[in-house]
C-alpha cells in the first residue's frame, strides 16, 4: 500500500511540507500504522509545480529516509503544489520509472491501489493506449496504464470524464477476464492550475483519502503547530492517511467520488464508470 | 552501441573472462575504440548456468567499472557458458530491468543493435507477443521486444525459426510504417545446452561479430597469454569485438547469419528473415 | 539495531539460509519484533567463504527485501560458512562502504551495537591503529573502527584477547572523555576455520545473541521443517535474534562472553576487557 | 582526473550551465580531451547558493549523463553561484560521500588532482584536523581531508593563508616520507559571498584551470552564441578546462596562484606553501 500527499497552497518550502510535520510523509515510510505492508521502501516520488510550465519531478528506488539528496532540495524548492508519494510494490519491478508521480507535458499523476490481477489484463489495456501516448510510457505499472488510459480518454479535456471512461474500461475487461473486483484506486491528478482527486474501488470499500478543513479553525485549534501559522487560508492538503494526529482536521472524501479543487474553490461530485462501446 | 561477450567451454571462473584478458569487456566500457559511443556507461550484467537449470543473471545500473560486487562474484562464480554485455542506451531508461541478458525460463538473450524508430513500432510489436509471455516483460527496450516476439514464435523449439520470425516481423511492419531499415542486430541466446547466434540488418551493413578459432592452434601462436592455457579445446568466444589484439583468434561471423555451437559442433547458415501471413 | 546471522556447518545453498527460512533475515529487515527501530533497510551484506582462501562479500545500500541480484546469486553459491548482516544507521551514511561485513584478508568481521559517542571518540581510536592497517579503512563506522582495532591488536594471532584488548582501550577512552558506558556489542569474526562471537557491552545488559543446539535434537522435535533435514550435525547458527519460533532450539550467549565454533568443537569462555598501559 | 566549474554571476537557472553550453561538464564526462582517464563516470556533485545561507548539494554515483534527476532539479534551480564537479576516482570509493562538493557550515569545496601516496599519509594528516571538526567527515578521500585541513587552519577567516598552511602540511609530511612531490591541486571553495580559487602543485606544473574574461568582450565576439546574452557583466566562470572553444574567452590562472572574485571585484597573487612549526 503506497502513501501519497498533495499540498495546495501559498508557495511553501517544500522541507515544512516533508520533513517537519510530526507525522509527515517520511514517518509514515518508516511507521506506517494503517497499512498492509509494514514498510514502504520500494522507493519515492515528488512532484512539484515551480519555474516554467512543466512540473518537475525527482523520483528515486532508494527509501526516502535514506536520501541526501531529497532533504537538499527540499530545503530549496517553493511550491504553490506539491505531490509526494511513497511506494510499495507489489510485485512490478523497483525501478524510477515505476515511481511516482507520473508525468505528461504539464500533467502530474498519482496513486495508490491496483488494477487487480494487473498482468492478465495489462496487453489488452495497453492495446487501447493512443498510439501517439504509448511511445511516452517508461515502466511497467498498472499505475502508469491507469494514468495513459485517463490521458488516451481525454484527461486534459475532461478530468472527471476521462478517469470514468478509463476505470470503466478497466471493470469491463476485468470482468469479462473473471476478475470480480478489478480496480482499487486513490488517485491524484493536476495540470498546475487546479487538483481532481479520486477515491473509488470495484467493491466499494477502497483505501482512505482525506482532505484538510478549513486552515485558520485549525490554526485555532491548534496555535502551538508552528508549521500551520504559515498556511494561507486556501491551503488544502489530500493524503492517503491522515498527516497528523489532528482531530477534526480531516474530512473523508466519500466513497465514489472525485473532487477538484481550483481557483474556482472546490466540489466533490459521485463518480460512476463509464463502460466501452 | 552494447558490447557483449559469450564464452562456452570447460568451467571457468568468470574473473579469468572478464578482468583477466587485457582487452575485457570491462576494459572496452571504458575505451571502446569501435563505437559510435565513446563510453558504455549504462548498465551492465552477465548471465550464466550454474547451480540449478535456470541460468543466473546478475545486473546493475552502475557503470561495470564501478561495481565492487560484480568483481566479488566473478571471483566466486564457476561456469561453462556466460554472457556479458554492456549498455549503452538509446534512449530508454537506464535501469536493471533493460539491462542484458534477457532470461526467460532457461532461455538468455542479449542483443546489440536496435529497433529502428522503435517507440513508433512497439504497441504494434507488442501485441504480437504471446498473452502467456507478455505479463513477464519487465523493461521498455527494443531488445527485451524482440526477445519475447522469438519467444512467442518458438524460440524454444527452433531457434533460427523463430529468429527469422520475429526478424521478419518487424522489417514487415517497419516498412509499412515507413522506415527503410529497420533492423541492426547481432544476438546471443542460449537454453544451457547450446548457443546460437545472429548477425543481421536490414540494410546489410550489421555491427561486428566474432567467434574464437581453435584454441590449441591460439594457444601455439599466443605462448605467453596465461589465460589460454587453462582453456580446453572445446572452448569458443564470441564476442561484439575482438576480446584481445590476436591477429588470426578471431573469425568474424558473415552478414546475415545465424551459428550454433553445441555438443554436436558449430555450423554457420543464412538468417532469411520470414514475413508474417 | 542491526541483524545478523552466521552459518556454519555443510556447504549449502545461501538461498535456502537467506530466504527459505520463515523467519528469515530478509523477513526480519521487514517485519521486526525485538528491535528498536521498526525496519533495517540501511545496506545489508553477505559474506561467505567459498573459491580461494579470500571471502568474498556482497554489500549493497539498497533494502536486501529489494535486491534483485541477492536472490541471484543466493541461488548460485554454496558455503560451509556464512555471514548475513542488515543494517540500521545511527547516523553514519548509508553507502555500501560502511556495510557489514568487513573484510580483511581472510578475516570477516560483523557488529551489531554501538561504540557510544564515537563521534567524539573516533580521532583519538583511529591513532591508534597500525599504520599499515589505517589505508584500508575505507568508511566512516564505529564497527569499522572496532575491527581494525582488533587487527592491530593481533586479531589473527589470539582473536579474544584482541578483541578484550580492542573493548578495553574503547573503555578506558570513553570514560576518560566522560562516556560512561561506552561499549555495546555483539560481533562475530572468521578466518574461515573457526568462529568467533562476542556479546559484551559495559552496562552488561547486551543486545540478545543466540546460537543453535544439537540440530539431530532439532530435526526430531520438528520433523516438518525441511530445511532441517539437509543439515548435518555439526551445523551451527548464530544469530542476533532466534532465526525461527522453535522452542527449545536456541540457547543464549552469555553476558559478557567470547565464544569459539571450529574444528575442536566449541568453547564458550568470559570476555574481560584488557586496558591499555 | 576529476572536471570542475564555478559560476558566479546574476542568478541563473542551472540547466543554462550545466546542458545548453555545448562543450558542457556533462559532456565533457562523455568525451573529455585533455585527461589521461578517458571518462569521468565515478560520480558527480553540484552546489549552489539559494534559500537560506546554508549551500546545497546534490550528489550521486551515478555518472550524471544518466542522472534523470539531475536534469530534473537543473530546470528548477536558480543561483548567483554554482559549483559543478565530475569525479574520477583514483582508488577511493564510489560513494556519494567521496563526491564533490563538500560542504561545512556556510563553506563549499571542490578539488581537482591528488594528495600523491594519500593511504601513506591520511593518518598522520587526519590527526592535525582540529578535534572538533573530525567528527565531520564522511568520506575517505584526500581532497576531503585537504578541505578539512584547510579549516583546521582558519579557511573561514583567511582562506589563502589557511591553505597555504595545509598545502604546507602535506608538502612537509609528503617530503619527511619520501614523497618527493606529495601536491597536486586545483580547488575552488566559496562562502556564499567571495570564491576563492588555488591552482597549485609540488612539481609546478599543475592540471588546468582557467577563468572568463570579460563577458561583453564575448558577447560581441560571439553574437550567436544565446546563452552569452543572458549573462551580466559581473559574470564569471572558472573551468578545469575550458568550456567551449571560445578563443580569446580564457584566461588561464597562473601556477601557483590563488585568486578571489568577489564584491570587490578580483584579484590574483601568488601561493607560497606554510610550513608547520
Amino acid at each position: 500500500m503506497c502513501r501519497w500527499m498533495v499540498y495546495v497552497g501559498d508557495p511553501l518550502v517544500v522541507e515544512n511540507l516533508l520533513f517537519r510535520p510530526v507525522h509527515s510523509l517520511i514517518d509514515q515510510s518508516l511507521h506506517s500504522r494503517l497499512g498492509v505492508e509494514t514498510t514502504n521502501g520500494d522507493g519515492f516520488g515528488i512532484g512539484w509545480y515551480g519555474l516554467g510550465a512543466i512540473p518537475a519531478v525527482f523520483k528515486d528506488i532508494n527509501p526516502a529516509w535514506n536520501d541526501p539528496n531529497l532533504r537538499e532540495i527540499a530545503r530549496q524548492i517553493r511550491t504553490p503544489l506539491l505531490f509526494a508519494h511513497i511506494r510499495a510494490s507489489t510485485g512490478t519491478p523497483v525501478q524510477r520509472s515505476n515511481c511516482h508521480p507520473f508525468r505528461h507535458g504539464r500533467w502530474l499523476w498519482m496513486h495508490n491501489g491496483a488494477i487487480v490481477r494487473f498482468a492478465e489484463l495489462k496487453r489488452d489495456l495497453m492495446s487501447v493506449v493512443d498510439p501517439s501516448l504509448y511511445p511516452e510510457i517508461e515502466g511497467s505499472t498498472d499505475s502508469e496504464a491507469l494514468f495513459y488510459l485517463a490521458l488516451t480518454y481525454g484527461l486534459a479535456e475532461d478530468p472527471p470524464g476521462a478517469v470514468a471512461r478509463a476505470v470503466g474500461l478497466v471493470e469491463d475487461l476485468g470482468r469479462r477476464r473473471g476478475v470480480p473486483r478489478p480496480v482499487q484506486m486513490t488517485v491524484a491528478t493536476s495540470n498546475g492550475e487546479s487538483l481532481w482527486i479520486f477515491r473509488y474501488s470495484s467493491e466499494g470499500r477502497t483505501r482512505s483519502l482525506y482532505y484538510s478543513t478549513d486552515v485558520e479553525q485549525l490554526q485555532k485549534l491548534y496555535p502551538e503547530v508552528e508549521v500551520l501559522r504559515e498556511l494561507g487560508p486556501a491551503t488544502r492538503f489530500v493524503v492517503s492517511e491522515p498527516l497528523r494526529d489532528l482531530p477534526g482536521a480531516w474530512k473523508e472524501v466519500p466513497e465514489s467520488s472525485w473532487a477538484v479543487i481550483g481557483p474556482g474553490g472546490h466540489k466533490i461530485r459521485p463518480l460512476t464508470p463509464i463502460g466501452p462501446g
